[in-house]
């Protein structure tokens, strides 16, 4: 996730992300939509295309514009920010104020969650292993963390 | 996830919530292993405390102690945590220092994802509906984000 971080930089970018996911793509419309000052939102949408998040073309068309479309990168950051959606309805709001379907069927999205097969796993269903990336501090942080969640 | 965020604060908040899901309870290890300000954390873990993310507790045994735990509604940010790190993995790094597996059958944990049923969906599989909290605001939200990203 340090990696994540680092290319995502902080809330501000997954809001922007988020305003991209509903459609947004001129900066002017980032702009007001997310209250932003508009040097912070220019470091951000650099910061956002410097990593491959975003990406700028220039709109088809006779006014020819700038806009910040999501790369395929980008996208991959949807079910996190539906996470997070979510979990506002779920703990932070009374009434829900958006539902999710799939477009094809009408269904309802379903809660974003760790599974396997079938099963939804929570933080202590959930053991740690050393990856082929894993450095010997990784490794103490994984055995910390099995003690700590799984007391083994 | 203006709810969500208005809970988590900002980065260092969602990062706390991660130091929390590795085990670390106490003051001075937040601070050590996160390199953050210690003003900085104490902001942060006061407002985790105040909208009921985190829970400070007194430690059994001796050294009576403070230690800050996830509460379930802290935990219920597990599979976001986890979702940014799958994506960090992916996208930012080449080899992965830790591999997730469920504890009781050291099966792989699946990708976080927008499913239905056994379906995986993206940005453009989902359409948005006005639920029961929608106001007039987002409604309008709604209808240029399916417009934007539907064509519809």
């Amino acid at each position: 996730m340090a990696g994540a971080l680092e290319q995502i930089g902080e809330w501000w970018s997954l809001l922007i992300v988020r305003e991209c996911t509903l459609g947004t793509t001129r900066f002017d419309d980032f702009q007001q939509r997310l209250g932003i000052a508009r040097n912070v939102l220019t470091t951000r949408l650099n910061t956002l295309l410097e990593h491959g998040v975003l990406v700028k073309v220039v709109a088809e068309g006779s006014e020819r514009r700038t806009e910040y479309r999501l790369t395929e990168k980008g996208e991959a950051l949807y079910p996190i920010i539906v996470g997070l959606m979510q979990w506002g309805d779920e703990w932070c709001s009374s009434r829900k104020p958006i539902r999710l379907v799939e477009d094809s069927t009408g269904k309802p999205v379903e809660p974003v969650s760790l599974r396997v097969g079938p099963r939804t796993l929570g933080l202590r269903d959930v053991r740690l292993e050393a990856g082929e990336g894993a450095t010997a501090r990784t490794a103490e942080i994984i055995d910390a963390r099995n003690k700590a969640i799984l007391g083994k």
